[in-house]
């Protein structure tokens, strides 16, 4: 596919240019015509013969010259009709502004456009999408009437109705953007598509992104990891509505108890290595920092404020965000010491004092900018009587010219402030409207400096899983229509795939239980097998300690019990194990199948708490061993892992293992639906993990 | 104290006046003149004649007329000598602008004047400040030149440079003041005097603070108590500087660990009912919500848009901060249906379409205002072609002023809502950037209609705590110079207190052990007695589930295990205590002082990971029964306590009694610096607690 047709043609048709004021079809014309494009327009209508004093065309075919794009503003049911004829004529762009789809329903008219395009090798931005802005030529083949400024930010958005305010609001910043496209239902062209493109987009260096839905999961993480990983790495600044959800459904798992609608982007976000932000005020303040700012080397801030207040305010943030102030080195200080008064704070915030003109402000930047410890500088203002806004600014601007780490700026006030604030956004300086804003998005600036760096395909290297031996519980379960699997067959599926699984077997009788437990030898563990019991240590299913000889008479003890409180069970018998007396820490891993992104894994402490304290980090199958380790960096028990207080340090790369091989279990059965490793006992590091319980769902 | 002759003079001397234009004592006598006060001004300046056509007076005494406020700005060393002759001329009000007391260290020249005030019964505000302003009747008593207009916010500020920023910004939003107070030092007047007097306050709405040290917390407390709970309540918002600090000295207590320098002011802000942002841009959207609406009945919202997307990321954050979804009834739907298009979406988000203009907002407002499930209203509006942009927003302003519910704005975008937002701004309807921030907003708004409900005041009922006999350990320690209680110690204290003590003594050799273990008769629990040994369970000190008859042997072997891993600790017995086997869940509650509030009191889960998962509470001394039942209710474990997962509910009322009888313990002696009860056992309702394990450590 060709996306510089969309992009860069030198040539647009648009098929439903309409005479009407105020319709989409004229709208689209007139923006071509009046906002700069310089390449030819061939406005389509049969009933037309000029329009803004353009020579109309009756069809696509009519046109004798060449045509790079398409613009069809037709009604839905014709655009298979109308692009059967845009093929013809080798068009090899299109963008479908008319709804009526897949978003009201109509899936198979989607499917059928879809095909023309892939048949034809046509790129096709839309359908129901409100157009595709480029700043570069002037291009605004879109219905929304404001041309942006060029910058270097290309805006990718599901949601058309908000592009108009973004473009708005931008404008108002003096933000620019270098692409700007609604990408409506991609029916054909997504995300993934336009990441590899922008990739190699010169004028682009981030990208931001408005989310609705994703789907092909593999394909956009694969796309969007290349693109925000490596030295000509560009960020992907990402926001996402319907992070909640009203109806939930209730679930059988612990994962599915854990894993909200939105687990699964948190999921994906994290692995494709994507910025998140959560509002779109946040967006603005992300962007306002990447586009302007070189990527820093580390993570020590210099504050520089005429008002000890606000840069408390700005150090409590940037502890709070992760960075770390840096430390003014005696050299460092003395220097200053020249140039400030003597009451000033020399320590990082700087204080150059209420009374601080330009030339303080400037001399601390220049001092701070040279020194080796700082890799960037907040600089915060405050209007007091004898503050000088626009040589401040002025210096300000100076100073980031010539530096490559982030100088950025927080001017507090209104009115006072408002015209350095314009000089400073106008000269490339991303100011803040507070300090604490600031910090927040400088962290962004510096995570990214560092993940960008990580070796983030880092393969797993494990062997011995078993697909074909598996497979044989899978089809059992389908012969039988059962959906979810008992223990007893879920632990040799685990086995299958290279899980730690211990001595373990199904007793149905007393007798059973006794011969079982005698022959693994050591205490043992009784646990209900049952379909219509899930949480079975709130059942009273599940008795710890049990020495060989006392497994008879607990097993009948256990029965008698579950038979009073849940008569209508059907109990299948009861799983006699191995005791596990080791010290470690139990962990859960699981899965939920989402419905558009496909098998999540999960990982997270485990045990009887695991659903308070949410302690669980998400990501998508296929899963590489730096994603595994990622997810479990996320964890508030990675302490625990690490060996807090004193404990043992535990076996975390057998953890990161377990990740890999339960990630290739459900890349090779991707129909289980809901998956529970709970407990999976992480022991001292060396000694590996043991899997204490499991259970599956499939679909 | 009068506070209404530093907010209501009617007669002003500047002490300090100056002729020089730029210096302070000239900008204030500027700012009075020019800004509009009506009452009487008198510099005082020995050396000039006249100030601005003003006469001067040589010094204070040679004014004829009766003084109600003193500014003094003339350098700190004769400040004393000032104030002597301002009480003689019998001024009640005085405001301090000068430097140079408490914050260079001159702490005695501070109490000086301090003292000088409070023999005279004179209300000062200062030293070190920027002034008072009080639109109300134009006076700008500051050295700050700007004037805000008339609105129903106090602003309090321990900030001086920051109250200028704060000034310019809420002139650009058009907020308006009541009050603004810039504290300085607050040798006298605080903040708690400042909450009492506006509490009276007819013009004051709502309180806002700028906070950066506090002191005499429980003062405070009860004045922000009384003023943010009942029918009259006005809210108080506060922002605090200095919630990280780089270097938090090591603690030997698990509290300790968990506190931060911040947590105090936690569980002070909390305890109050005082809302406290984190950002200042916060701080303004609170404050744009709370001076322009009324409470709302519920936590029912409903939003009205023209944009999908917006809508579900406002969706998004109305629940994700605590609010609900107004469900639309049958009978608003049929309403709704009505007056908006068919393919509008007459569930919550209601989205009015693209094309909406004026009338169809106007319409959906009018149905959803009038709809008793509908608490507050969200409107937000994105730029699109047909959108009427003054009309909505005069429907939104006409609509405002008929309802006693929130509604609220967020139109999005740049120029093409500027005027409008305006226009929505100077009419009362609070309007946000972005609608996350409106909802979250809206989320303060609500959340304190409903605690300002709360009976704040509930008492503790207990009895039983005897300080006498506890005393008798305090004493012992002075006498030794201890300044740790070996738990020997503490949990006499504790019973003494009326805590749930285990049985327990403490053995010195194998034979006493044997025997105290076997005069309990139960299993028991042995735990090394070492002033040395901090974490005994990490060290290998708690031995749990020992056998009467196996008491002695253990001994010995813990004390050999012992004196090989800690060959130099101080070891002074192994402590017997009875066994618990009744299933509970293992709690903490703690306390450390915090140099400037006082003693804390922590609430939280107890345990081994207590410092991992950080789930825990603080309030300050003297706590309410109500206090501690706030306190759990911010716990995670909170559900844990209340029967998670099927387990038993826990005896939560026996955990607040706890919480009570420590707030006691900690009054009668407050020099308790750091106290761990942990793990406090809470068993199942109607069984109460049990102490497990105690420390105290005292200054």
């Amino acid at each position: 596919m060709d996306l510089n047709s969309i992009f860069y043609p030198k040539s647009i048709a648009i098929i439903g240019a309409s005479t009407e004021v105020g319709h989409v079809g004229n709208d689209i014309v007139k923006n071509l015509i009046t906002q700069g494009y310089k390449g030819k327009i061939f406005p389509v209508n049969p009933k037309a013969t000029k329009l803004y004093d353009i020579k109309c065309y009756p069809y696509v075919l009519a046109i004798k010259e060449k045509v790079d794009l398409a613009i069809i503003v037709v009604p839905s049911s014709i655009v298979p009709t109308i692009l059967e004829t845009v093929a013809k004529k080798k068009i090899k762009g299109v963008i479908i502004i008319s709804a009526g789809f897949k978003e009201v329903g109509n899936i198979d008219l989607e499917n059928q456009i879809k095909k023309i395009c892939q048949k034809n090798n046509i790129a096709l931005v839309g359908p129901n999408c409100l157009g595709v802005i480029n700043p570069e030529n002037n291009m605004n083949a879109s219905f929304a009437n404001i041309m942006p400024r060029l910058g270097n930010i290309a805006f990718i958005s599901q949601s058309g109705a908000l592009c108009t305010a973004i473009l708005d609001y931008a404008q108002k910043l003096d933000i620019g953007f270098s692409k700007f496209v609604s990408v409506g239902n991609k029916a054909l062209l997504s995300e993934a598509d336009l990441f590899e493109y922008l990739a190699k987009d010169k004028k682009t260096k981030v990208i931001a992104m408005y989310v609705e839905q994703l789907t092909n999961a593999p394909a956009l993480i694969a796309a969007a990891k290349k693109l925000t990983h490596g030295k000509h790495s560009k960020p992907i600044i990402a926001i996402k509505s319907g992070r909640t959800s009203d109806g939930a459904s209730a679930s059988a798992s612990h994962t599915g108890a854990l894993a909200g609608n939105d687990s699964a982007y948190q999921g994906l976000f994290s692995q494709a290595g994507i910025i998140r932000v959560e509002m779109i005020s946040e967006l603005f303040e992300y962007l306002r920092i990447f586009t302007h700012n070189e990527l820093p080397k580390g993570d020590k801030v210099a504050i520089i404020t005429n008002a000890g207040g606000p840069g408390v305010l700005t150090t409590d943030e940037v502890i709070l965000s992760g960075l770390k102030m840096a430390k003014i080195s005696e050299a460092t200080e003395k220097k200053l010491k020249k140039v400030l008064p003597a009451y000033a704070n020399f320590h990082n915030p700087i204080d150059v004092l209420g009374d601080a003109k330009a030339d303080r402000y400037k001399a601390a930047i220049d001092i701070l900018e040279k020194d080796k410890a700082v890799d960037s500088i907040i600089v915060v203002l405050t209007p007091q009587s004898m503050t000088e806004f626009d040589l401040t600014a002025q210096a300000i601007i100076d100073a980031k010219k010539k530096s490559k780490k982030p100088i950025i700026t927080s001017f507090i006030g209104g009115k006072l402030v408002e015209k350095s604030v314009k000089a400073l956004r106008a000269n490339g300086v991303s100011t803040f409207s507070f300090p604490e804003e600031a910090a927040k998005a400088l962290d962004a600036l510096t995570h990214f400096a560092n993940i960008r760096k990580d070796k983030y395909n880092t393969k797993f290297n494990f062997k011995n899983t078993n697909k074909k031996a598996a497979e044989k519980y899978f089809i059992k379960a389908k012969e039988h229509g059962q959906t979810i699997f008992p223990e007893a067959d879920v632990l040799p599926i685990l086995r299958d795939y290279g899980f730690p699984i211990l001595h373990s077997e199904v007793a149905k009788t007393s007798m059973e239980a006794q011969t079982i437990a005698k022959k693994i030898g050591k205490l043992v563990v009784l646990k209900i097998v049952s379909q219509n019991i899930l949480h079975k240590t709130d059942a009273g299913g599940v008795m710890l300690n049990i020495m060989p000889n006392e497994a008879g008479a607990k097993f009948t003890e256990m029965i008698k019990n579950i038979k009073h409180q849940f008569p209508l069970a059907k109990i299948e018998g009861v799983l006699i194990t191995e005791m596990i007396r080791e010290k470690g820490v139990e962990m859960i891993l699981g899965s939920v199948k989402d419905p558009s992104l496909g098998n999540t894994i999960m990982v997270g402490l485990g045990g009887t708490y695991v659903e308070i304290f949410k302690d669980v980090a998400f990501g998508l199958t296929p899963l590489t061993a730096y994603d595994a380790q990622k997810m479990i960096n996320k964890l508030k028990s990675k302490k625990i892992l690490d060996g807090a207080r004193g404990q043992a340090v535990l076996d975390t790369q057998a953890l990161i293992d377990c990740l890999g091989r339960l990630s290739q279990l459900l890349v090779d059965f991707p129909n289980i639906k809901e998956l529970d490793i709970n407990p999976l006992l992480v022991l001292p590091k060396g000694q590996g993990v043991k899997v204490l319980d499991a259970r599956i769902v499939i679909e």
